[in-house]
Parts: C-alpha cells; sequence; structure tokens
C-alpha cells in the first residue's frame, strides 16, 4: 500500500493506493479519525454485486452500521433527483452529524455521494472508494461534487473534502475496456499539464498499463494523485492553478453536452478537447508541432478518440461551450501547453476558438 | 440607516438596517463590492407585486442585469424540486461565477435562494433582502441555507454567508398580523438567551412594536442581528456557542413537524418550544419561577401561542425530535436558561424530557 497526505490544513487527509483495500477499509477508516457508528455506503447497481459485500463486512468488523444505498448506474444518476432519493434513505438510516457517507464507484457515484455528503445536515464526513480508474486517478481527490442540470453538467455542487481516499486498484481488473482507457486520458493530462518526464514514462509503459499490470498501476495512480495533490493544496477553491487541470476539459464538456450525455465517455471526450488544445496550443502559445504529434500519438495508443468531430458547429458546441461554468465575463478561460508538462491559461473568444478548430 | 459589519474574516459583509432600503439596494450591492452583469432576483407570489419592481429597478438603475425569479410562496417551496427550477432559470439567464443572487423575501425564500446560491457552480454570491420579521431579525443573517425533506425541515443545506444583508423594516407595515407577530418569537429568544436587560425593554415597547413604529422597529431589529452577529462571528458553523440561538428550536421544528408544516407557523412552533424549555430549564438548570413566568408573559403579550399540546406523545413529537439534526449520539442538545440573558447547553435524553413535560 502506498499513503500519502493532501495538506489542506483542517481538510488536511490520507490517499491510500494498493490492491485488497477494499477489504481494509474499516480499519483505514478508524485511522482517518471517524467513530460514529452508522454510515451510508452509496454505490450503484453495477459495483455493488462486485464490492458491496467485502467493504460492509469490513465497516461491520471495525465497528461501524453500514447502511447500503443503491442508484442507477450511468450519468443519468447525477441528479437532484437521485440524490434525493439518497437524502431521504440516509434520514431513514439516522445518519447523524457524526456519521459518514461512503462514496463507493466511479465518478458519477463520487459526484453524487459527494454533493449528499456536503449538504447533508450542512455537511458530514465522506470516505472515497473509487472503483474506476477515472476516479481513482482524478476526481475521487480535490472535493469537488457535483449532479447535473438539464441544461449542462455539473452546474449544481460543493467543495467537500474526503477524510480520505483509498484506491483499491484490484477494482481495476473488473472493468470494461472502453471504460478503463478512457481513465487514461486523464491520466496522460497530468503529464501534459505538468510533467513531462511522464510522457516518456507513459510511451515505455503503455503496453504494461493496457494489459493491467498492478504494479505498474499502482505507480501510475500514485503519480496522478500526487500531481493532482499538489494542484489542489495550492489552490482548492479553483481561483487560481487549479483550471490547468481544465485542460482538454472546456472543449471535452461542450462535447459531451452537445453529442447527449453518453455518446462519449467523459474521458473520450476530454481525449478530444485535449487534441483540439493541443491544436489551438500550436497557435496561441507556440507548442511545437513535434510536441503536438507525440502527445496525439499517446492518446491514440490508449486506445481513444483524436478526431474533432468536422460538424461541431452543427452539434451545438459553440451553445455549449457559452454555458461551461468555466466562462467569466464573455471569453473562456482555455488551458494550453507551453510545451509537453507545462500548461498556461489564456482568455480566448469564441470566435478564435472557431476559427481555429474549423 | 443603521449599518455595522458581520466579522467573519474572508466572509465579512455589512448589515444596512433602515426604511426604503430597497430602492437604494443597486447602490448598496454595488458598494458590497459585486461588479458581474448579470443576477437573479429570487422571490415569491406574494412579495414580488410588492417589492420586485422597485428592488429590479434599482439593480438595473445600478448597472446590472436582474433575471426575476418567482417561485410558489409557502414551506413547500424549500424543496429541492423548487431549487432545481430556480438552477435551470439561472443556467438559462446565464448568470456566471462571478454573478449573484438576490433573496427578497421571507426564510423561505431566503433559505432557498441561499441554498441555490450555496451550490450554483458550487457558489456564487449571495445577497440577502429580508422582507418578513423572522427574516430580518434572524434568518438573513448567519450563512445558514437550508431545503427540507420529506422527513424533516432543514436536512439538505449549506453554509454560504451573504455579501450583504439589506433589511428594509419599510417591508413590516405589509406583513399580516400573524406571520408578523411569529417573527416577534425570535426577537424574544435573543433577549432569554443573551441579553436580560432586553426583557425589560420589550416589556417597555411592547406596544410600540405591535403597533409597528418604525423607530423602535429599527432598534429591535438592529439590536437582534447584532445578537446574532456576535455569536456567528465567534462560532460560524454552529460547533458551539452558535447552539444556544437553537433556544426553543428543538421542540419547536419537532412540532412543526409532527402537527404537519404549516399548522403553526415557525416562530409560533418557536414560542411553544421556549415556553417548554423555559420549564425544562427550571429542573434541569435552576432557573427561577418568576423568570420562567416573566419570559412566557412576554410572549403571551407578543400574541404568540405558549400552550404545550398536552397530546403532543400522540402527536408523533417522539420522532420527530430523534430524527433532528441536533441530535448526536443518541441524546439531545438541549438549550436551557439559568436565568433570562443567559442560555447553557444540556444533554438531555427523550426520557428525561418527556418526564417533566408530560
Amino acid at each position: 500500500m502506498r499513503t500519502f497526505r493532501v495538506e489542506l490544513g483542517a481538510q488536511a487527509h490520507p490517499v491510500h493506493i494498493g490492491p485488497g483495500l477494499i477489504a481494509r477499509a474499516g480499519d483505514l477508516i478508524v485511522a482517518a479519525g471517524l467513530d460514529s457508528t452508522r454510515c451510508a455506503v452509496v454505490t450503484d447497481a453495477t459495483v455493488a454485486p462486485l464490492y458491496a459485500s467485502p467493504l460492509v463486512e469490513s465497516l461491520a468488523t471495525a465497528g461501524f452500521e453500514p447502511a447500503l444505498i443503491e442508484v442507477a448506474p450511468g450519468e443519468q444518476s447525477k441528479s437532484l433527483h437521485t440524490a434525493e432519493t439518497v437524502f431521504e434513505q440516509i434520514a431513514q438510516a439516522r445518519i447523524e452529524r457524526s456519521g459518514f457517507v461512503v462514496a463507493l464507484g466511479g465518478g458519477v457515484v463520487g459526484d453524487l455521494a459527494g454533493f449528499v455528503a456536503a449538504t447533508y445536515l450542512r455537511g458530514i464526513a465522506l470516505i472515497q472508494v473509487p472503483t474506476t480508474l477515472t476516479a481513482q486517478v482524478d476526481s475521487s481527490l480535490g472535493g469537488k461534487t457535483a449532479v447535473n442540470l438539464r441544461s449542462a453538467k455539473n452546474l449544481v455542487g460543493a467543495f467537500h473534502q474526503p477524510r480520505a481516499v483509498i484506491a483499491d486498484i484490484a477494482t481495476l481488473s473488473t472493468l470494461g475496456e472502453r471504460e478503463f482507457r478512457e481513465g487514461l486520458a486523464e491520466v496522460i493530462k497530468y503529464a501534459a499539464i505538468m510533467d513531462g518526464p511522464m510522457i516518456a514514462d507513459l510511451e515505455r509503459d503503455m503496453d504494461a498499463i493496457l494489459r493491467r499490470d498492478l504494479s505498474v498501476l499502482e505507480a501510475v495512480v500514485e503519480r496522478s494523485l500526487r500531481h493532482k495533490a499538489y494542484v489542489v493544496e495550492r489552490d482548492e477553491h479553483e481561483s487560481g492553478l487549479r483550471r490547468i487541470l481544465n485542460f482538454g476539459h472546456t472543449i471535452g464538456h461542450a462535447l459531451e453536452t452537445a453529442a447527449g450525455y453518453g455518446s462519449f465517455l467523459h474521458g473520450e471526450a476530454v481525449a478530444v478537447g485535449m487534441v483540439a488544445a493541443a491544436r489551438l496550443s500550436r497557435e496561441f502559445a507556440a507548442l511545437d508541432i513535434s510536441d503536438e504529434a507525440r502527445l496525439v500519438s499517446l492518446i491514440e495508443r490508449a486506445g481513444l478518440p483524436t478526431a474533432i468531430p468536422t460538424r461541431w458547429r452543427e452539434l451545438g458546441l459553440l451553445d455549449a461551450m457559452a454555458l461551461d461554468k468555466k466562462r467569466a465575463g464573455g471569453a473562456i478561460e482555455f488551458i494550453l501547453l507551453r510545451e509537453l508538462g507545462h500548461a498556461i491559461t489564456r482568455r480566448l473568444t469564441l470566435d478564435e476558438i472557431v476559427a481555429h478548430l474549423s
């Protein structure tokens, strides 16, 4: 097991990475300082049959009384409606202020259960137990929680730091191929924005990663999470540095919205978004064309899409971007690469983006 | 106009009290440092015809572009469902991170619009423009926002400090008699828990208050808000001192829930709760019987109910209290009076409460 701390003052917390950690979650949660008896495990119908029993057992052995709350799998559960059904079950289970919520699953469950923990009784403790690569390398750390509106993704939410992140990498072996590969988009993102040498390491290790070699994956998950922690420690509420984590996400989110939730997996949309952002980086940040090609090629080797939809204007991408929550004052805060491993922020107008992507 | 600041570090903000302030709200909001163009005014169908126009006009004159969002009046609007309709309208109005929400109305609108501001884009600025006495002396200050679940009131919410509180006391003249009187419950509460001399002043001024003498009301609203600010400044997130503000509220909330939302107005339930808490204070905090009588008599002069329902067991009060969110570890954190003007906290079991109230 690899462990490090995210240094966030009163919200500082440990991150544990390793195989088989779900069976040890109860003890790790006790070690994180939680001692209420009642808690809720929020998960979805895909993850529950695989991992709910060992987690609930581990919690019970450690002296907790977990209530299991299951939601439907998929993005449509990231809604206020589903949140309400979870809130009502938590109230019925008589979870108190000293209680906590365990989010067992991927990004949807983490965001939804995180939002519930952030707002139930104006905030109770949260433990993240991510089971997808995307959640393990990215969404489980940093305290962002959210649900979607019809208008756009993640418009409603709160910052709420977990009391611990427990990434059991053994769960990665049960992921479908497409779901596993989408997680690599976020891994490549960290390399692109802040760790040039990691690009070379990913090029070297991509075959081992794709055959899910656990020791290589453990190192990749830790390296990604440490990068995320570095950024979050310096800018918890995304008023500056943290924006670089949105590399590939402005166009990625818009693509997800415009194409309809579910046509693209989040990581696939981010992959396309990174390719688009790399192209804009050549124009507005003097990114070398060979660096752009190297990034695109790495994304391709990960089995992720790289083609920017040619008819993206008709897809309503512009409208979706105009609603993007990172917009401020009419222009869009865009993350570009100066070189591989070095991100910068530029304000671009919709016109500038259109002119160079069409 | 009377003005003071609530000292909350980065969340410090001004409080303005006086007649006619709605017409000056735009300028007061500019002075509070907000400069985005787009904002949303959230109000209800009772308040809108009275005060929405002057507020919107004042905002427009100050350079803002307000979108008016109306919800149905009454407690049933404090729901996730209504919140969702407000969120969607805010998204359609393209309110950005730098935008803000103005809550124009009583406690329901303040709590609902506050929750929306706390969670839209993970938090945008909020201005409270309370129009009822309850909201002006209590709920508009302190950063508590919430919506209800079917199970109980205020179970879902967030702490989110307003950027300014603008209490236009001229609005008190349009309140119905019952709604005005319920606000006096919170006024009496401040006197009971932290300002003994204020009890005597309220005894002296009650006639002027009841005929809504604006200069007396201005002083009463300011004194109440300053007491609230004193407590919130020392314990923003209710981990200690702030609990004294729950005097009368544990039984009050349970009464509201058990009797069905709407049978008792909030302040009426709190009035009964204060009478019950005063009786328990005799038993568990050695409150003098003459102090108890003086408090009950002041509540009566304010035209508020003082009778504890004799069949309260059948009303399901105990169940409702067991679900109360101030419960922790099985017992109930109860606020008692040692003397008029001095509150203390005691953990009481449900059995102890039952034994002395039946």
